[in-house]
This record gives structure tokens, sequence and C-alpha cells, in this order.
């Protein structure tokens, strides 16, 4: 195992086949950094186009499609004393009637963002600016990845603002450190990406951001040979989980609980009627991003139910 | 403050304005039975046509239209040994294409449920039949109810399978016992219906059920005069909630914002400016069912937010 | 056959169980009046409360829950010299963000429709207020039925805001004089329900009204004993067609579709395969309202279509 | 004006910033020819890989980012004697519990397609296998272009299974010769992709296929300067009229609604107050396809319409 420190120096805006920025072996770490949705470093300072630029591709040696890509998430943490958001509800999540409700800025009004300051020892993000009925609001800090994913099929290359079957611009609050995710890989070498860190984030991300930060990641790789997934798989301390990238919600949750089927069946020794009991009853979903030309759903099975299903075969 | 000892004998399979079975005052607790939604009482024998059948209209006195009408879940606790489960997901949680890999029934076989031993005491539903690869799968109890609302507008009568502005059947987790929900009153007496109780659930009732039981039910009501809201909301020792009821899932969750965009505004203090910064990085959104013409999604906002709210604006 | 002159004095705003009107034999031809969508007469009065007021129900003898109710629509004819529309688009036809360009009356004035003079003898709609780019605007006459149906299963009574397989206000244009529907019938006597006339709409009713007028009608029903549909179907001298009602727009197309699969399969001598292949190439589909909470598809095979078939099997 | 014969020798299963494989001006004639979407030439040979391979691009000089790219459609004319469609109805347009009464091979049986001999001379389609019901069934030919579009935004490149503001795999019956297209050019050149031919195809593509067959295909096209729009807009003799590319259709729709809304507000001397009531009584919509992971809606205004506004406003 070889231990990567990759300081990044060109962002990409698409999930695609670019070129490489590093070769890795299954089984090594890298640590690297993130910049902020809008394309700023550390410092503040705008190092390339807004949009959720991407640190990476990275390619995995040995990954090649038909393969699963595992990227375990070790640490995420923001490098900036600050984050952003936006002032603005989305308004695709209130009802069409209420959007001229909405906050939006008047048509003389520069755009200008919530600014939150972030104390890592503390763990809070604290509302700066503007000034609001809110004061200074301090949440918790839970720092998690927006945007990550592989080269998706078909040579294709597709913007970082959306995602599908290859990851992207997920947005789930579960893709923080201590979590394994599983991509399917569709190219040579996998070609991982990453970016678009948020320091905290709503379910949803109903405001079209988390709080926007730069981040230090660090990550490991593995591959698993020979094993085709169809949407990105994941898994933590507590759960499993199925991710599902789709308009409507409905669609994302169809994707999402059927690949929760095929996993079951693959790697739990069910069949299609047990693991269809088993989902009824202790099956719970997430949401990820319903912000992006795609949304985000997730499906989790506890991890104390696969231990309750072990003891209860025996 | 009455206490009613309310045995039915009437059951109704859609929520309107039917006979009242009783009158009682804002501030009365009741105390009374649900049969299961197959119409089975607690000896198992079907007294009624199956479909979700409810017990009441319980008439609340004072209650009118444009008046909210609160219900404070107090006790859900199965009066039977045993509940049952369909054995299969509904059709419309995978994908189209999944589909004829469901289990499902052969056409010479006749329906059947699964069956659950409920064991009260220890806490845990344990599946008695079919025999699968789930064994005697041991779960948790959270008894719920799936069903309840009061008469909806204009004098409609709509069918216990789906659900709307007025309640029904929402199949959501977390109305349970400790839950108050709030109903907005279109009729006069409000006509309190409740029903479909679930031992256990998982999110979305996928299967088409829960855990379905007859129950013994508590709770009390009130009255708020003279408050308009248009979707179901609650609360919990953890967070406030509202309730939104469509398809797809993306409209569901439209209704549920906004309903939370003006309850923050009504009665938190915020405008819209405010309201949009503190949901964007704070909402938690949670399904209720996937299943009815009608889906349920539900829109939360933990009181430890609202009490750092206070904090933050002194 | 008896020929029924009926002129309404009560009007509905739900279809459901309510006392029938009139009872009438199959065969019968009945002729009466709608009024418009707000309650309004052919004086322009209002008669009684706004919302899709419905002349009937008509009981026909010896229809019953599991038989077809037939309608023929034989003519629509306004009875006023005036219609009137919205002024406004609906908000749910255009994307979220556009929703604040629409154009919506101040807080300071009054909500005013836009009038439109009609014609009968030259056919045409002419916009007499208010004044805008339009000048005076005509438009063909083209007389509908925004709204009818039959009583709904389970004993509901729902709004004329809606739909269902029942019928209900579908405000699809292709519902004109020479168009004959099937209805599911779910109560005895079918119990049939009519009104929300338009003299002219544009597809999918996004401006939530058509040209909203009174109307006499002519119509004929007969019954088919013990013929199940699940969903309206209809014929007119081009095509054959069936209805989904439902959201999304998706779902309503499933269902029309699935209707059309059944159809063909029942009455057309053809196999789920020759179906399939018949109309993934000939299929049409034409929009009814997407303005309530449930939308309107239709699914068309064209007669030209069928009579092929005839000719391709011989 | 200058015409050009070009005969490709490269498919693109992509569309993005390809190679360009002809220069063009701004009033160019091409005659030139697509391949079938399974990737066989005239012969029936497969010459690349199946999934709507792509003729293209064309590098249209002085076509720049924000500027309009006009695709006059002048002829499409199949090139070889048969078609081929699926035997099966996608599963996503029945009732997800119809998708088991679909027809679908065995799983030892091998796919095969339907074909269907197609005779120019005499404008026909006609079934030559499988043996069904439905005979030796002839069908009118109406030649269309199922696929074609312009780079998008950002250095996509997008697959050509799906669709979006660049246009795409939209599978819109209108797409015939008479029409003309326009498209917002995204990258130097404009990038015209064009194929996916079929000789007839119903509305929806709900098989998945038109008859599918190799052209020959005559374009002309301009270039619009500084004029932006957001998706594709066109227009024939009779109509003009715009399109969204989304799911569900309810998007699709809002998204074509929207930019007819601009489109008279822009063009047409209207202001939304005007455009929307004449939307509200005289739009139509037609579908495209709802097989592809984006759907397509198209909303039209009829020229007869257009042509009353000039007088009327007199």
């Amino acid at each position: 195992m070889t231990q990567h420190l990759f300081k990044p120096s060109t962002y990409y805006h698409s999930i695609g086949g670019h070129e490489p920025v590093l070769h890795i072996q299954p089984g090594d770490q890298v640590t690297t950094t993130t910049i902020d949705a809008s394309g700023r470093d550390p410092s503040g300072e705008p190092i390339t186009a807004p949009g959720n630029p991407m640190t990476g591709p990275f390619f995995i040696d040995g990954a090649e499609p038909g393969d699963v890509l595992v990227m375990y998430i070790e640490r995420i943490t923001p490098n900036r004393s600050y984050g952003w958001t936006t002032q603005m509800l989305a308004s695709n999540v209130v009802d069409p009637d209420y959007v001229p409700n909405l906050f939006r800025f008047q048509k003389d009004q520069p755009w200008e963002p919530a600014l939150w300051d972030l104390d890592i020892a503390a763990g809070t993000a604290t509302l700066r600016s503007p000034e609001t009925k809110l004061g200074r609001l301090a949440l918790p800090l839970d720092p998690m990845l927006g945007c990550f994913g592989v080269a998706p099929k078909r040579g294709q290359s597709i913007s970082t603002a959306t995602s599908g079957p290859y990851g992207g611009n997920m947005d789930y609050r579960g893709f923080r450190a201590g979590t394994t995710v599983y991509l399917p890989v569709s190219a040579a070498g996998g070609l991982l990406y990453l970016g678009d860190g948020h320091a905290v984030q709503g379910d949803g991300e109903i405001a079209g951001t988390g709080i926007e930060v730069s981040m230090e990641v660090e990550f490991r790789v593995d591959v698993v040979k020979g094993k085709y997934i169809e949407w990105p798989r994941g898994e933590n301390a507590d759960c499993i989980f199925t991710v599902g990238n789709a308009r409507p919600l409905d669609q994302a949750l169809q994707h999402a609980t059927t690949e929760m089927m095929r996993w079951l069946q693959e790697d739990y020794n069910l069949d299609a009627h047990s693991a269809g009991i088993l989902l009824g009853q202790t099956v719970e979903y997430a949401l990820g991003n319903v912000f992006d030309p795609a949304y985000t759903m997730v499906c989790k099975l506890s991890k104390q139910v696969l231990a309750k299903l072990e003891t209860a075969k025996q």
C-alpha cells in the first residue's frame, strides 16, 4: 500500500474520459484537496470556473469495465475558515404557486452568498452574513463530498451538475468519513473524480448548495474484479445502502430498491421472495439532492437487521 | 377532561361525512380499538370488508372548518398475538424491467399472507410463515397508525386507500405514540377516523403493508380555533414536521416543504429569507408510503435546531 | 327509446352517491343543460357555488357494478352569448423558475376573467376583454364537456376538481359531439354526472379553464352488461381511445396504454405479442388536462389502422 | 450556397466535442446517409456498434456559443428495402403490475427483431416477420429522424440514447422532411450530428424503436447570430413548436411551454399576459419518445392562430 500526497493543478467540470492526473494501485491511499463548488481554493481565490470542479481523475491500475471500484472515504476536513451557501431555496422544492414567495435578489441587487464561519476545533459553522432573523446560527459540522464518481459508459463526459449510475453530483449526507462506496467501472482505470465538499448540508440540498468549502480529503481505493453493479452501493458502520439517480424521485427510488434486491440475492444468500419480505418491513430510505437534473434516493438496510438475519437462519 | 372508552361497532372504508360514532370535547381522551387492514379483529375474525376499515368518526364539539384538530397519539398497542404482511414487494418500487423478477404467487396458488408472531412483552415480531431463507426473523416492535384523518373538503368521501390534505393512508413510521398531529378541519366536528395499525413497518410501506394488526389506541384531542393549515403537521420530542401527500414524490416533497415554510413564518418568527437559509442547511426528509395512489413525504426540522435559533437570536 | 327533456334544479360539486335526479333506461336520450364552471347559468347569474357544478346524477336502470355505461355525446351547444377564461397560465405548466414571470393580478387588483363573445352562427369565440396585444382574437368554436363521470368505487364521493377511473374532470378536447364514451359502473344505476362545458380549449387546459360557458347537451345512454373496464374508453369516427387519469403524466400514460392493450386483446382478436407490435408503430397520444390533481393522457388507435388489420389478417 | 455530398466513414455514439467530419458554411446544403440504430448500413451489414450511431459532426463555420443553428430537413428517404422494430413494448409505458403480461422472449429464445418490407414507391412498410395475428400489416411510410443535435454545454459528450437542450434522441414524428429545427449552439461550429432514421413510428416510440432503417438525408443549415434559445424550436407549414426533454413528462412539458412563452414574447410581439391567454386556449402538445432516460414533449402553436393574431391586432 502506497500513500500518495496529491496536489491538484487541473480541475474538470465533467466526469468522463479526461487525462488521468495520477496512477494508483488497488489498496493505495490518497491524501488530496478539493476546491469549492465555485472554483475557490483554501485562500478563497477563484482558480478555475465555477460549477463543481473536480479533483482527478485518478487511474486505478487494473480496474476495467465490469469491475467495481471501491472508495473508502477516510477523512474530509475543511481547509478554509469559511464556507458559503445560497440565500435561496430552489424553486422546484416548493409548490409552483409558492415560488413567488421565495426570497430572491431584486433586479438591481448583486447576487451574494450567505457566509458561514467554520471552526474546525469547535466543530461548528456559524452564520456570518447576511443579517437575518437567524442571527449567528451555529450548526454542527458534518463534512461530506457532494460529487464524486467514475467515468460513465459509452465514453460519455457528463456535467458535474448531475448524476447517474457512475455517481456524480449526488449530495447525499451519508457520503462522509467512514463510508465505503462501490462504483461500477466503465472505463480503463475507472477514472475517479471527487469534489464539491460540504461542511454542512440539509437533506435534499434544497438551497442548491451545502456550506461549500474547499477540503482536505483522504481516501483509499480497491478493485473488485468481475463484479457487476448497476448503481452505486455503499456501507458504513450502521448500514448497507444503494443509490439511485433519476427524476422523478419515484424513479430514483426504483433504481435504488432494485439494486438492493440484487445485492441481497447476490451477496446475502437470499432469494427474491425472502429479500422482498425482508425489505418490506425493514428498508429505510434517505434523500440525496432534489436540486439537480437527476435526483438521488438512497435505499438502506440496517446492519442490525442483517445480523438478526444471521441469527434467524441458524 | 373526559376519558372515553369507546368500543366500535361500525367501520368505514372511506373518510368523509359519515355519521359520528361519538361526540367528544376538546381536551378529552379516548381509548378505543382498531381492527386490522383486512377487517379482522383481535380474535382474527373478519368483521367487515378488507381495505383499511376505520374506527370513527369522532365528532369534536366546537371544531369548525378553518380550525385545526390536534390529535395526541398517546398509546398504540397490538391487541392480538400475530400480524400479517404480504409476501410481495409492490411493483411500482422497482425498475419496470425488474417487475417479473419479483415473487408472485403462481396462478394455481392461493394468495397467502406472511404471518408474524407478536410478543408485546419482549417487544418483537417474529416471522412464523412462510418458510423462507429468513428463518424466524425477529424485528423490534414499533407500533404506528397507518391511516387516520378528518373529513376532507367539499363534502368529499375518499377511500382509505389513499391520502390528501386531510390525512388518510400516509403510512409514516413517525405516527407512533408520543407524536402530536395537526389536521385541517373541513367539516363541522372535524370527524376524526383512525385505523390500519402496523406493529412494524419499513419505510415506504413497499410491501403494501406493514405488519398488520388490530390495536388498542389512546389519544387526546384538542382544537385550535381559526388557524389555517393546508397539510398535516406534527411534532414529537425531537422535531416538528409537515406532511405532503401526492404523486410523484417530488410533488409530495413540494407540499411538505411549502407547509414547513409557512409554519416557520407564522409561528417561529422567521421571514421567507431566513426560513429558506435555515431549511437549506438543516431540513430532513422522511418517507411515508410509496404504495398508495398518493405518496407521502415528510419534511422535518429538528427541535435542537429550533433551540439553536433561540440562542442565535439573543 | 324515450327522449327526456331534463331541466336541472340541483347541482353537485362531487361525483358520488348523491340522490338521482332522473331515472332513465338504456337506449334513452336526454336533452339537458349544464351551468358553467363558476356556477353561472345562461343568464350569467350564479345559481350555485363555483367549482364545476354537475348536472345529474342520472340513474340508468339496470346498470350495476361490473357493467359498462355507454354515453353517446350527440350535441353540445353553448346557450349563452359569452364565455370566460382565466387570464393566467397555471404555475405547474412552466419551469419553476419561470413562475414569477407569469401574469398575475397585483395584490390590490381584483381577480377578473377574460371574456369572450360567442357567436354560435359564425362559430367563433372572440376576445372581448381585457385589452391586450391579442386584440379581438377570434377562435373557432369547438364545444366539449370538461367533466363527466359515474359514481366511483367504494362509495366514494370525489371533488369535480379531479378525475379517476370513473371519469371526472378530464378536460380532453376529444369529448365533443360525435364521441362515444365507455365508463366502468361501480354503483347501482351508474349515476352519471356531466358539466364544465368549454366552448374552446387548448390542450392541457393550461390556463385552468377553457372558455367556460353554460351548455345545452344531448346524449344517449346504454349499458353493456358484465363487461369490466378499468379506465374510460371512447371512440369517434376516426379512432378508438382509452383514458388514464393520474400524476405524473407518465403514470396517466401507463394507465391509458395498459387499458388499450387490454381492449385490443379482449375485443380485437389480438394477443399481447401482436398488440404490442401494433401499438409500437401506430399508437397516438393526446393530452387532457395538466392542471388538476390528476392529469389526463389519452391513448388512441386510428380506425384506419384497425381497418388495415382486418385486411392484413385475411 | 454549396451542395455537399458527404459519405460518412466514422460514426459516433455520443453527441459532443468529436472531431468534425466536414466543415460547411451557413446556407450550404448537405446530402448524406445515416445508418440504422443498430449500426447497419444499406446492405444490412453492421459497420459499427449498435446504439444510434450518428453521422457527423458537421462544423458550421461561424457558429459560436450563443448562436442558433438552423437545420432545414429537406428529404429523408429510406435507402434499404427493409426496416426492423422490436417485438416488445417498453416496460415503462404500461402499469407496473401489467409488465409480466407483455411479450418477452423466453430465456432460451434468441432476441429477434420484427422485420418490415419497405416499398418506397408504394409508400408502405409491410410486416414480414414474425408470424402474428397482425398478418402482413401494411403501414404508410412517414420517414423521420429519431436523433440529431449539436454539441451540448460544458464540453459534455452525451450518449445518443438520451436527449437534452442540445437535441439528441427525441423521436418526435414531426422531425420529418419539411421541418425546420433551431438548436442552441454551445461549441464552436455547433457540431451537428444526425441519425436514427425511422420509416414509421408510433407516438412515444413505446416499442423502443420505430421501423429502423438506414436513410438518405438532405438538409440545409444556417446560423442566427447572437440569439439565445434554451430548448430546440422548430416549425413546419402548419405550426411553430418547442421541445422539452426531461423526466417526468410533466417536466418536459414545462420546458417546452416555457420556451414557447419566451418565443412568443421575443419574436411575436406579445407580453406574458397576452401570450398566456393565447396559449391557454390554443396550445397543442405532441409526444416525442417516452422510452429514453429523458422523455420528449412538444408544445405547438398553429400558424392559423398566429395569422388570426395578425388580423386581430389590426
